[in-house]
């Protein structure tokens, strides 16, 4: 019932530290609410064989998807679908479906005055170029389709690192390739938000809470600048409880019983515990 | 000359999308600033062997530094110094020195009145309990110092996931290592913002400019809710120039050069270039 999930986003911008990994954290919160589970997150440069590697790695062990953002434009750093096809083995060429996407994009905009006429230059035919046996997914709002390839036991999803587009592309093909995997499965969770008790007091009190209640998982998360001002308190710890299930009745109520159980442990133990409604 | 670094972020809440890795993006910046260049960033839960398996695979590829985030902490699902010493085959045990460095935290505690008495607790224990031949790190700001082993040609750097923490260590420790590594080497970068035309058209204008000057980098980036709000313009394009040099006026040259020549095709090929300022 696990439906496993990789991601690796492709793109020089992460890795210099100028752009923030927002689709990494969309992705794998889409994935999550879906009922799947994202196991690892990769970061790589615009490099073919960095991909081709990364890919052939990830292939390995064998999730049910893997999920790749950036690359997939029109400018000589966009190197994803070479790296894919390089991981796979396979040639590259025009994908003809892809081609037709790409081109009506274009005559779109011709239509509305935006360019002159139809030029599919090297740079546009570049965005049609797939590997062999793949399949292109419409893009609904930019020009690079997204790309899916059946790979064993693994479906290949390469999505544009162009946030609007990853997001549209995701939401148009992908999200139901998953849910129809996940089933019923669904991720459910509650915080409990607490203050005047150390983390290093509140860990057995997490122990004993998951030992009581072994289908929830607990974190605790410490806010130093606390988002949330209670009391002139600058810092909180958010205590997540989270649980995977088919069933959301008993999920909410695994979870309510966890979360009555834990916040009672905490006052008796001299914390505080604010009202959800502040987190 | 070229520093190698890898991040190896821990932590459930990044695969489930509770958390944004802004540590994964605050890291990536400081390390280029000071020269270095991160080649992957690998993102990973609150699991022993995962953690193990994922330094062992990263110690294979021979980065000067591997430097991880998150799982530090006193309670269960902090398992980082677990996984490094089970990634290293080295048994773990209480630190010495992390040891007063934990219990010296709870003795400031104790003077300003906020703890009854020091109680150390095996919570308390874990946060000092390292792989063997490792050295803490102090951490100014929290409790949990962090950890360096030095392992062949790589120095394994474990950060705490909370950020101010995680900062703190890094500016206060890791630095000036990797300062002394890069040398005088230093990332200089530019950025040029164009409207009215399309990135495939922008393409063969950033070959021609990246073949003129090849030390410079160029990358394109679309904006499609701009940040910049021109002519009741709703996208840009990001033209990212960028280069790492021992010389930085020369380096400020080359860009200066690559600026001007791209500006100038873009312009040439229809395309308007928005003042720098505006970024």
């Amino acid at each position: 019932m696990n439906t496993k999930v990789e991601i690796i986003c492709v793109g020089n911008e992460l890795l210099i530290g100028k752009t923030l990994n927002t689709n990494a954290h969309w992705l794998a919160k889409q994935a999550t609410t879906l009922g799947a589970s994202v196991n690892r997150i990769t970061v790589i440069g615009d490099e073919v064989k960095e991909i081709a590697h990364v890919l052939r790695e990830s292939l390995r062990r064998k999730s049910r998807f893997i999920i790749t953002t950036g690359g997939l434009g029109p400018t000589f750093d966009d190197k994803t679908l070479e790296g894919i096809a390089k991981g796979l083995n396979r040639k590259v060429g025009v994908n003809d479906k892809a081609f037709r996407m790409v081109k009506e994009k274009y005559e779109t905009l011709l239509k509305e005055g935006r360019i002159g006429k139809i030029d599919m230059t090297p740079s546009r035919v570049k965005m049609a170029t797939f590997p062999a046996k793949t399949k292109p997914l419409d893009n609904p709002v930019g020009t690079a389709p997204g790309m899916l390839a059946e790979v064993g036991p693994t479906s290949v999803i390469a999505l544009p690192g162009v946030p609007p587009e990853m997001e549209a592309i995701f939401n148009g093909s992908v999200a139901r390739m998953l849910k129809n995997e996940a089933g019923k499965s669904a991720f459910h969770e509650a915080s409990i938000y607490v203050l005047d008790i150390m983390e290093s007091s509140l860990a057995p009190l997490i122990d004993a809470t998951m030992h009581d209640n072994p289908s929830v998982y607990i974190k605790s998360h410490v806010y130093v600048k606390s988002r949330i001002q209670v009391e002139g308190k600058k810092s909180h710890i958010e205590l997540h409880l989270s649980t995977m299930s088919e069933n959301s009745g008993i999920a909410r109520k695994c979870l309510d019983k966890a979360v009555t159980e834990l916040s009672s442990l905490v006052t008796k133990n001299g914390g505080k515990v604010i009202p959800a409604e502040a987190g």
